[in-house]
């Protein structure tokens, strides 16, 4: 696995029920170590420099289904089952507050 | 938008079609203005230092169908319809080569 200058992994997470992307957080190996072997998503917060299991606050864990490694080596992809909300805000995805407004006739 | 240390950030592709996740990339400021104005997605390569609109070498084309901003503005999730395969490997998703051994029986 390759991590960055900063020894962290992004991880995207995405729900093993119906596919939506939750969140991407990051991971340094201790953190991805204990993915591995806990059955539960643990990151490396970036800003509070420490390590950070998922719902240990919020009640929202996600429970590891599996873990794919890109060509490169240098992204993952999780997939759990997602007890509530992913997200802080309470939305279920992360990704459910905003969208960009895009054009759709490229060639 | 916020962009990291160097300018750039990371955007998780996902087929619009069955919700596979294809790969990640990461854009600046410039590539993400592309992807939103022209409908292919475009990243900014930071091996090759260029921009790189996905498909041109490969024909493997991403047209953009939605671009999603996450809650802390610092990740996108663009939904795509994916020309042929995203991973240069040949493989439909840059994801599909390597899965890690997990322990599945979290508490």
């Amino acid at each position: 696995m390759k991590f960055n200058e900063q020894g962290l992994i992004p991880a995207v997470i995405q729900d093993q029920d119906g596919g939506r992307v939750l969140m991407m957080g990051w991971m340094d190996s201790e953190a991805l170590h204990r993915t591995q072997t806990t059955g539960r998503v643990w990151f490396w917060s970036r800003s509070r420099q420490e390590y950070w299991r998922k719902g240990d606050t919020s009640g929202h864990r996600q429970y590891v289904r599996g873990i794919e490694v890109d060509c490169d080596e240098d992204t993952l992809l999780i997939q759990v089952e997602q007890v509530g909300a992913a997200c802080h805000t309470g939305t279920r995805s992360c990704f459910d507050g905003r969208q960009l407004e895009v054009v759709t006739d490229g060639d």
